[in-house]
């Protein structure tokens, strides 16, 4: 069916989004082919929008609309704390919570050996500096609690200590989690760091 | 953050996808401006090229780029045999098994008296009139084997059997299907519409 090639591409991009298949993207093509006017059009037009517009701040790599993102612009938020995250998802979940008033630093990803990326490839001379440069007091890493984001967390632990306090988040029981359901690290990890009540 | 509006938005849409919640629409937006170059804009591109071209056949209701879609256009379709589909998915599923040689009906969906969803609704007088008017022999009727597509198949079964034969597609075990995970109405269907060997 040679004209419906556009449509089949579009089937084909759709399918390698992460988390979609190519069968939850015919489904999700044919829902929005129905909803044309309401849904596919302003969908495209809003993907123009972001492709033109979306950038990384040049300071610490959130992606937003300008060259310095609004946290970055943020008086209030140069408190002397900056929060290490691996990735702009994780950005978004600190700030979900809401809790932390200082800045940020995206690393954008972590060390690996096998895929070559180095401290360059991490944005760790650019923390470096900012640390210097913004009159940083504390330095706090909230990497992922996997195997290389732990390496990652070591090397940067490595580079700075001897300049500034670091911390990094408190491993534990999760609010709401049953310790049934838990793995035995967190549950060594969370007795391990019992508090006093 | 005022100036990430067009990001939210995305995200928002992303999230009002079938498939996707706001969790999966982060990541994929993430992903897709991370991609800018490859795949933002080229997926921009297409949805604005499909939300402008794409359109239902005049005839079977199928989606395509044409008035009429290649398989009604087909002359060697048009072997008197006309399959009856709820949905255009699911022409799809039935040309992807490759065996069907006629041409295609889509409803649009099933009755339902509480969408107050009827036969006009559903593209069922385009259907009797196409019977006539293409000299059809066969209505093969493809519909879910849920309750609402049986009472639709009913439906159309009264309006058409005195002028056409009417088959439907048979009920049994899929191929590759194990007995003991299928359920009590499938196996007594199989058994009831067992084959002599």
């Amino acid at each position: 069916m040679p004209d419906r090639s556009d449509i089949d591409a579009l089937i084909e991009m759709m399918a390698r989004l992460p988390g979609l298949g190519p069968r939850s993207a015919r489904r999700t093509v044919l829902h929005l082919i129905r909803k044309r006017e309401l849904q596919l059009t302003p969908l495209a037009d809003l993907m123009t929008r972001v492709a033109a517009t979306a950038r990384e701040c040049l300071n610490c790599g959130n992606v937003g609309t300008s060259e310095i993102c609004p946290i970055c612009a943020d008086e209030r938020r140069g408190n002397g704390q900056i929060c290490v995250v691996e990735d702009v998802g994780d950005l978004w979940a600190m700030e979900r919570g809401g809790s932390f008033k200082g800045r940020y630093h995206v690393l954008g990803g972590t060390l690996s050996a096998l895929d070559r990326i180095g401290p360059e490839e991490l944005r760790i001379p650019q923390l470096v500096a900012r640390v210097e440069s913004e009159g940083i007091t504390e330095v706090i890493l909230a990497l992922n609690a996997t195997v290389d984001g732990q390496t990652t967390a070591h090397y940067i632990a490595d580079q700075l200590e001897t300049r500034v306090a670091m911390s990094s988040l408190a491993q534990g029981v999760p609010i709401g989690g049953e310790l049934d359901y838990l793995d035995d690290g967190t549950i060594t990890a969370a007795l391990n760091a019992r508090r006093k009540l």
